[in-house]
Protein backbone atom coordinates (compact mmCIF):
# COMPACT_ATOMS: atom_id res chain seq x y z
CA UNK A 1 0.00 0.00 0.00
CA UNK A 2 1.34 3.34 -0.64
CA UNK A 3 2.31 5.27 2.12
CA UNK A 4 -0.41 8.33 2.39
CA UNK A 5 0.35 11.66 4.23
CA UNK A 6 -0.60 11.63 7.85
CA UNK A 7 -3.82 13.24 9.43
CA UNK A 8 -3.95 16.22 11.04
CA UNK A 9 -5.60 16.34 14.60
CA UNK A 10 -6.26 19.19 16.29
CA UNK A 11 -7.72 18.67 20.03
CA UNK A 12 -8.54 20.53 23.42
CA UNK A 13 -8.36 18.35 26.34
CA UNK A 14 -10.95 20.01 27.49
CA UNK A 15 -13.35 19.06 24.72
CA UNK A 16 -15.66 16.14 24.97
CA UNK A 17 -15.97 15.49 21.41
CA UNK A 18 -12.27 15.62 21.21
CA UNK A 19 -12.25 13.16 24.03
CA UNK A 20 -14.71 11.11 21.64
CA UNK A 21 -12.41 11.42 18.55
CA UNK A 22 -8.93 10.69 20.43
CA UNK A 23 -10.46 7.09 20.96
CA UNK A 24 -11.40 6.59 17.31
CA UNK A 25 -9.08 8.38 15.05
CA UNK A 26 -5.86 6.18 15.27
CA UNK A 27 -7.76 2.63 14.63
CA UNK A 28 -9.52 4.27 11.92
CA UNK A 29 -6.73 5.83 10.45
CA UNK A 30 -4.29 2.91 10.22
CA UNK A 31 -7.42 0.76 8.45
CA UNK A 32 -6.67 3.09 5.74
CA UNK A 33 -2.47 2.93 6.27
CA UNK A 34 -2.52 6.49 7.38
CA UNK A 35 -0.63 7.61 10.64
CA UNK A 36 -2.15 10.84 12.84
CA UNK A 37 -0.32 13.85 13.53
CA UNK A 38 -1.71 14.88 17.11
CA UNK A 39 -2.09 18.63 17.78
CA UNK A 40 -3.14 19.32 21.73
CA UNK A 41 -4.48 22.92 21.41
CA UNK A 42 -5.96 25.69 23.54
CA UNK A 43 -9.94 26.38 22.39
CA UNK A 44 -9.61 29.57 24.26
CA UNK A 45 -7.56 31.02 21.21
CA UNK A 46 -9.60 29.71 18.89
CA UNK A 47 -12.50 30.71 20.31
CA UNK A 48 -11.41 34.59 20.59
CA UNK A 49 -11.19 34.38 16.69
CA UNK A 50 -14.41 32.52 15.99
CA UNK A 51 -16.02 34.92 18.60
CA UNK A 52 -17.57 31.42 20.04
CA UNK A 53 -18.10 30.55 24.28
CA UNK A 54 -18.09 27.14 25.77
CA UNK A 55 -21.04 25.20 24.50
CA UNK A 56 -21.90 24.58 28.04
CA UNK A 57 -21.45 28.36 28.69
CA UNK A 58 -24.64 29.54 26.03
CA UNK A 59 -28.41 28.99 26.54
CA UNK A 60 -30.27 26.50 25.32
CA UNK A 61 -27.05 24.92 23.62
CA UNK A 62 -25.56 24.20 27.12
CA UNK A 63 -28.30 21.63 28.22
CA UNK A 64 -27.96 20.50 25.06
CA UNK A 65 -24.64 19.84 24.73
CA UNK A 66 -24.45 18.06 28.16
CA UNK A 67 -26.71 15.54 26.55
CA UNK A 68 -25.45 15.15 23.60
CA UNK A 69 -21.78 14.85 25.14
CA UNK A 70 -23.01 11.70 26.99
CA UNK A 71 -25.43 10.23 23.95
CA UNK A 72 -22.50 10.38 21.33
CA UNK A 73 -20.64 8.73 24.13
CA UNK A 74 -23.02 6.32 24.47
CA UNK A 75 -23.11 5.71 20.24
CA UNK A 76 -19.54 5.18 20.36
CA UNK A 77 -19.66 2.79 22.79
CA UNK A 78 -16.95 4.80 25.33
CA UNK A 79 -17.37 5.41 29.03
CA UNK A 80 -18.36 9.12 29.85
CA UNK A 81 -19.43 10.78 32.58
CA UNK A 82 -19.39 15.02 32.88
CA UNK A 83 -16.91 16.06 34.95
CA UNK A 84 -17.29 18.20 38.37
CA UNK A 85 -14.99 21.08 36.60
CA UNK A 86 -15.37 21.90 33.00
CA UNK A 87 -14.00 23.94 30.88
CA UNK A 88 -10.99 24.34 32.36
CA UNK A 89 -7.59 25.33 31.74
CA UNK A 90 -5.09 22.49 29.76
CA UNK A 91 -1.92 23.88 29.24
CA UNK A 92 0.07 21.04 31.27
CA UNK A 93 -1.33 18.24 29.88
CA UNK A 94 -1.03 19.99 26.01
CA UNK A 95 2.66 20.97 26.86
CA UNK A 96 3.51 18.09 28.67
CA UNK A 97 1.99 16.14 25.38
CA UNK A 98 4.43 18.08 23.16
CA UNK A 99 7.31 17.07 25.20
CA UNK A 100 6.47 13.38 25.37
CA UNK A 101 6.16 13.61 21.50
CA UNK A 102 9.82 15.14 21.37
CA UNK A 103 11.37 12.38 23.21
CA UNK A 104 14.03 10.87 20.96
CA UNK A 105 12.96 6.79 21.73
CA UNK A 106 11.38 5.42 18.71
CA UNK A 107 8.05 4.97 20.01
CA UNK A 108 7.63 8.84 20.89
CA UNK A 109 4.61 9.35 18.84
CA UNK A 110 3.14 6.16 20.74
CA UNK A 111 4.29 7.36 23.75
CA UNK A 112 2.54 10.52 23.46
CA UNK A 113 -0.87 8.99 22.17
CA UNK A 114 -1.13 6.87 24.91
CA UNK A 115 -0.53 9.50 27.71
CA UNK A 116 -2.59 12.09 25.73
CA UNK A 117 -5.85 9.01 26.10
CA UNK A 118 -4.95 8.71 29.88
CA UNK A 119 -5.66 11.96 30.32
CA UNK A 120 -8.83 12.48 28.24
CA UNK A 121 -10.09 9.25 30.32
CA UNK A 122 -8.77 10.85 33.50
CA UNK A 123 -11.00 14.05 32.99
CA UNK A 124 -14.27 12.26 31.30
CA UNK A 125 -13.89 8.93 32.84
CA UNK A 126 -12.49 9.51 36.18
CA UNK A 127 -13.73 12.86 36.93
CA UNK A 128 -10.28 14.09 37.93
CA UNK A 129 -8.81 17.84 37.49
CA UNK A 130 -6.33 17.39 34.64
CA UNK A 131 -5.78 21.32 35.23
CA UNK A 132 -3.60 20.48 37.99
CA UNK A 133 0.05 19.58 37.11
CA UNK A 134 0.11 17.36 39.80
CA UNK A 135 -2.88 15.23 38.19
CA UNK A 136 -0.77 15.51 34.87
CA UNK A 137 2.59 14.12 36.45
CA UNK A 138 0.46 11.07 38.40
CA UNK A 139 -0.56 10.48 35.17
CA UNK A 140 2.45 10.26 33.63
CA UNK A 141 3.58 8.15 36.11
CA UNK A 142 0.68 5.89 36.27
CA UNK A 143 2.03 5.44 32.24
CA UNK A 144 5.77 4.21 33.38
CA UNK A 145 7.37 7.62 32.13
CA UNK A 146 9.64 10.27 33.72
CA UNK A 147 7.27 12.31 35.95
CA UNK A 148 9.84 14.10 37.21
CA UNK A 149 11.49 15.19 34.55
CA UNK A 150 8.34 15.71 32.82
CA UNK A 151 7.57 18.19 36.02
CA UNK A 152 10.19 20.51 34.81
CA UNK A 153 10.18 20.05 31.30
CA UNK A 154 6.40 21.64 30.78
CA UNK A 155 7.52 24.70 32.73
CA UNK A 156 10.41 26.11 30.10
CA UNK A 157 10.45 28.21 27.78
CA UNK A 158 10.76 26.10 24.81
CA UNK A 159 7.63 23.97 25.59
CA UNK A 160 5.32 27.33 25.84
CA UNK A 161 6.07 28.50 22.95
CA UNK A 162 5.38 25.17 21.33
CA UNK A 163 2.49 25.15 22.56
CA UNK A 164 1.78 29.06 21.53
CA UNK A 165 2.94 27.88 18.54
CA UNK A 166 0.83 24.91 17.29
CA UNK A 167 -2.28 27.29 18.47
CA UNK A 168 -0.90 30.11 16.21
CA UNK A 169 -0.54 27.81 13.35
CA UNK A 170 -3.69 25.99 14.25
CA UNK A 171 -5.66 29.13 13.24
CA UNK A 172 -3.29 29.73 10.32
CA UNK A 173 -4.89 26.41 8.90
CA UNK A 174 -8.55 27.10 9.56
CA UNK A 175 -8.88 25.15 12.65
CA UNK A 176 -12.39 26.39 13.99
CA UNK A 177 -13.39 24.26 16.70
CA UNK A 178 -12.30 20.83 18.03
CA UNK A 179 -11.88 17.66 17.41
CA UNK A 180 -10.51 19.27 13.93
CA UNK A 181 -8.75 17.13 11.02
CA UNK A 182 -6.68 17.67 7.82
CA UNK A 183 -6.62 15.17 5.01
CA UNK A 184 -4.08 16.73 3.10
CA UNK A 185 -6.05 20.22 2.50
CA UNK A 186 -9.53 19.05 3.33
CA UNK A 187 -10.88 20.25 6.82
CA UNK A 188 -13.33 18.28 8.99
CA UNK A 189 -14.69 19.41 12.05
CA UNK A 190 -16.26 17.49 14.36
CA UNK A 191 -16.27 13.19 15.61
CA UNK A 192 -19.63 13.27 13.82
CA UNK A 193 -17.48 13.73 10.58
CA UNK A 194 -15.57 10.68 11.15
CA UNK A 195 -17.59 9.33 8.90
CA UNK A 196 -17.30 11.40 6.01
CA UNK A 197 -13.47 11.17 6.93
CA UNK A 198 -13.43 7.67 6.74
CA UNK A 199 -15.33 7.84 2.67
CA UNK A 200 -12.49 10.63 1.93
CA UNK A 201 -9.91 8.06 2.94
CA UNK A 202 -11.38 4.94 1.16
CA UNK A 203 -12.28 6.89 -1.83
CA UNK A 204 -9.34 9.47 -1.86
CA UNK A 205 -12.19 11.98 -1.94
CA UNK A 206 -15.55 12.61 -3.06
CA UNK B 1 -46.43 -2.58 14.58
CA UNK B 2 -47.71 0.04 17.56
CA UNK B 3 -48.25 3.23 16.48
CA UNK B 4 -45.39 5.58 17.55
CA UNK B 5 -45.73 9.63 18.54
CA UNK B 6 -44.69 11.79 15.75
CA UNK B 7 -40.97 13.36 15.64
CA UNK B 8 -40.86 16.82 15.56
CA UNK B 9 -38.34 18.39 13.15
CA UNK B 10 -37.60 21.91 13.36
CA UNK B 11 -35.71 24.11 10.53
CA UNK B 12 -35.30 27.09 8.93
CA UNK B 13 -35.47 27.15 5.01
CA UNK B 14 -32.29 29.30 4.90
CA UNK B 15 -30.23 26.36 6.51
CA UNK B 16 -28.20 24.10 4.19
CA UNK B 17 -28.37 21.79 6.63
CA UNK B 18 -32.10 21.21 7.21
CA UNK B 19 -32.01 21.35 3.43
CA UNK B 20 -30.42 18.45 3.32
CA UNK B 21 -32.41 16.87 6.55
CA UNK B 22 -35.61 17.95 5.01
CA UNK B 23 -35.01 15.26 1.56
CA UNK B 24 -34.43 12.20 4.25
CA UNK B 25 -36.06 12.84 7.45
CA UNK B 26 -39.67 11.36 6.11
CA UNK B 27 -38.22 8.14 4.65
CA UNK B 28 -35.93 7.32 7.50
CA UNK B 29 -38.79 7.56 10.10
CA UNK B 30 -40.96 5.78 7.58
CA UNK B 31 -39.06 2.80 7.74
CA UNK B 32 -39.58 2.59 11.80
CA UNK B 33 -43.37 3.33 11.32
CA UNK B 34 -43.22 6.74 12.44
CA UNK B 35 -44.63 10.08 10.90
CA UNK B 36 -42.74 13.90 11.26
CA UNK B 37 -44.15 17.11 12.28
CA UNK B 38 -42.65 19.59 10.54
CA UNK B 39 -41.73 23.15 11.90
CA UNK B 40 -40.65 25.95 9.89
CA UNK B 41 -39.29 28.35 12.16
CA UNK B 42 -36.87 31.76 11.78
CA UNK B 43 -33.10 30.92 13.27
CA UNK B 44 -32.53 34.73 13.61
CA UNK B 45 -34.84 33.92 16.81
CA UNK B 46 -33.17 31.30 18.16
CA UNK B 47 -29.71 32.97 17.47
CA UNK B 48 -31.15 36.00 19.41
CA UNK B 49 -30.99 33.11 22.11
CA UNK B 50 -28.42 31.62 21.87
CA UNK B 51 -25.97 34.50 21.02
CA UNK B 52 -25.32 32.81 17.59
CA UNK B 53 -24.56 34.31 13.92
CA UNK B 54 -25.03 32.95 10.77
CA UNK B 55 -21.79 30.01 10.48
CA UNK B 56 -20.77 31.88 7.33
CA UNK B 57 -20.73 35.65 8.85
CA UNK B 58 -17.89 33.80 11.51
CA UNK B 59 -14.23 34.03 11.12
CA UNK B 60 -12.80 30.70 10.16
CA UNK B 61 -16.13 28.97 10.84
CA UNK B 62 -17.50 30.66 7.25
CA UNK B 63 -14.56 28.96 5.28
CA UNK B 64 -15.38 25.94 6.54
CA UNK B 65 -19.28 25.91 6.83
CA UNK B 66 -19.26 27.00 2.65
CA UNK B 67 -16.60 23.63 2.39
CA UNK B 68 -18.92 21.38 4.89
CA UNK B 69 -22.61 22.34 3.28
CA UNK B 70 -21.10 20.92 -0.11
CA UNK B 71 -19.47 17.91 1.18
CA UNK B 72 -22.12 16.91 3.23
CA UNK B 73 -24.36 16.96 0.47
CA UNK B 74 -22.14 14.98 -1.46
CA UNK B 75 -21.89 12.63 1.31
CA UNK B 76 -25.62 12.53 1.61
CA UNK B 77 -26.00 12.40 -2.24
CA UNK B 78 -27.61 15.34 -2.74
CA UNK B 79 -27.49 18.51 -5.50
CA UNK B 80 -26.41 21.39 -3.45
CA UNK B 81 -25.00 24.93 -4.49
CA UNK B 82 -24.51 27.48 -2.34
CA UNK B 83 -26.80 30.52 -2.81
CA UNK B 84 -26.05 33.65 -3.85
CA UNK B 85 -27.93 35.41 -1.65
CA UNK B 86 -27.29 33.47 1.75
CA UNK B 87 -28.66 33.54 4.67
CA UNK B 88 -32.04 35.28 3.27
CA UNK B 89 -35.37 35.86 4.82
CA UNK B 90 -38.04 32.99 5.62
CA UNK B 91 -41.00 33.99 6.49
CA UNK B 92 -42.83 34.02 3.48
CA UNK B 93 -41.81 30.32 2.62
CA UNK B 94 -42.51 29.31 6.34
CA UNK B 95 -46.22 30.92 6.10
CA UNK B 96 -46.90 29.21 3.32
CA UNK B 97 -45.78 26.16 4.85
CA UNK B 98 -48.21 26.29 7.86
CA UNK B 99 -51.19 27.52 5.44
CA UNK B 100 -50.77 24.85 3.43
CA UNK B 101 -50.57 22.28 6.34
CA UNK B 102 -53.72 23.67 7.94
CA UNK B 103 -55.67 23.28 4.61
CA UNK B 104 -58.72 20.68 5.20
CA UNK B 105 -57.48 17.77 2.65
CA UNK B 106 -56.87 14.70 3.89
CA UNK B 107 -53.25 15.17 2.00
CA UNK B 108 -52.51 18.45 3.60
CA UNK B 109 -49.27 17.09 5.17
CA UNK B 110 -47.75 15.75 2.18
CA UNK B 111 -48.58 18.51 0.23
CA UNK B 112 -46.82 21.15 2.37
CA UNK B 113 -43.51 18.24 3.05
CA UNK B 114 -43.64 18.51 -0.79
CA UNK B 115 -43.92 22.26 -0.63
CA UNK B 116 -41.22 22.41 1.66
CA UNK B 117 -38.80 20.29 -0.29
CA UNK B 118 -39.53 22.12 -3.32
CA UNK B 119 -38.77 25.41 -1.49
CA UNK B 120 -34.94 23.94 -0.42
CA UNK B 121 -34.28 23.03 -3.74
CA UNK B 122 -35.24 26.19 -5.55
CA UNK B 123 -32.81 27.65 -3.18
CA UNK B 124 -30.05 25.18 -2.67
CA UNK B 125 -30.34 23.78 -6.02
CA UNK B 126 -31.98 25.91 -8.82
CA UNK B 127 -29.91 29.19 -6.83
CA UNK B 128 -33.87 31.22 -6.95
CA UNK B 129 -34.13 33.81 -3.84
CA UNK B 130 -36.93 32.36 -2.09
CA UNK B 131 -36.99 35.54 0.22
CA UNK B 132 -39.66 36.85 -2.79
CA UNK B 133 -43.02 36.33 -2.55
CA UNK B 134 -43.50 36.24 -6.00
CA UNK B 135 -40.93 33.09 -5.59
CA UNK B 136 -42.82 31.16 -2.86
CA UNK B 137 -45.82 31.86 -5.01
CA UNK B 138 -43.88 30.66 -8.10
CA UNK B 139 -42.98 27.62 -6.47
CA UNK B 140 -46.66 27.22 -5.25
CA UNK B 141 -48.00 27.08 -8.43
CA UNK B 142 -45.65 24.39 -10.02
CA UNK B 143 -46.86 22.22 -7.25
CA UNK B 144 -50.38 22.71 -8.52
CA UNK B 145 -51.19 24.25 -5.57
CA UNK B 146 -53.78 27.49 -5.44
CA UNK B 147 -51.22 30.09 -5.54
CA UNK B 148 -53.33 33.27 -5.72
CA UNK B 149 -54.96 32.18 -2.18
CA UNK B 150 -51.91 31.30 -0.70
CA UNK B 151 -50.14 34.37 -1.84
CA UNK B 152 -53.36 36.27 0.50
CA UNK B 153 -53.17 33.99 3.25
CA UNK B 154 -49.18 34.45 4.18
CA UNK B 155 -50.10 38.02 4.51
CA UNK B 156 -52.86 37.32 6.93
CA UNK B 157 -52.38 38.38 11.03
CA UNK B 158 -53.40 34.66 11.80
CA UNK B 159 -50.60 33.26 9.86
CA UNK B 160 -47.93 35.62 11.16
CA UNK B 161 -49.02 34.55 14.82
CA UNK B 162 -48.65 30.74 13.44
CA UNK B 163 -44.96 31.63 12.48
CA UNK B 164 -44.39 33.49 15.72
CA UNK B 165 -45.67 31.06 18.18
CA UNK B 166 -43.46 28.13 16.63
CA UNK B 167 -40.97 30.07 16.97
CA UNK B 168 -41.21 31.02 20.50
CA UNK B 169 -42.64 27.05 21.18
CA UNK B 170 -39.36 26.15 19.28
CA UNK B 171 -37.23 28.04 22.17
CA UNK B 172 -39.73 26.96 25.18
CA UNK B 173 -38.68 23.01 23.54
CA UNK B 174 -34.91 23.51 23.81
CA UNK B 175 -34.28 24.06 19.98
CA UNK B 176 -30.82 25.70 19.83
CA UNK B 177 -30.19 25.39 15.98
CA UNK B 178 -31.43 23.75 13.31
CA UNK B 179 -32.54 20.99 12.06
CA UNK B 180 -33.35 20.24 15.12
CA UNK B 181 -35.32 16.96 16.13
CA UNK B 182 -37.18 15.28 18.73
CA UNK B 183 -38.68 11.97 19.62
CA UNK B 184 -40.51 12.07 22.17
CA UNK B 185 -38.24 14.28 24.34
CA UNK B 186 -34.79 13.22 23.13
CA UNK B 187 -33.21 16.40 21.46
CA UNK B 188 -30.95 15.70 18.28
CA UNK B 189 -29.41 18.65 16.33
CA UNK B 190 -27.94 18.64 13.14
CA UNK B 191 -28.37 16.49 10.00
CA UNK B 192 -25.31 14.92 11.37
CA UNK B 193 -27.05 13.33 14.33
CA UNK B 194 -29.34 11.32 12.02
CA UNK B 195 -27.36 8.30 12.54
CA UNK B 196 -27.74 8.41 16.17
CA UNK B 197 -31.90 9.47 15.74
CA UNK B 198 -32.08 6.28 13.61
CA UNK B 199 -30.42 3.86 16.35
CA UNK B 200 -33.03 5.90 18.52
CA UNK B 201 -35.72 4.61 16.83
CA UNK B 202 -34.71 1.25 15.95
CA UNK B 203 -33.87 0.60 19.47
CA UNK B 204 -35.77 2.39 21.32
CA UNK B 205 -33.57 4.84 23.07
CA UNK B 206 -29.84 3.84 23.82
Amino acid sequence: MKMKLPIDFWFDFSSPYSYLAAEKIDALAARYGCSVTWHPILLGAIFQVTQAAPLVALPLKGDYSVRDFARSARFLDLPFQMPSRFPLPTQVAARAYYWLAAQDVPDATDIAHQFARMVFRALFVDNRDISEAAVVEAIAQQAGLDAVTLAQAVTTPEIKARLKDENDRAIAEGVCGAPFFKIDHEPFWGVDRLPQLERWLATGGF
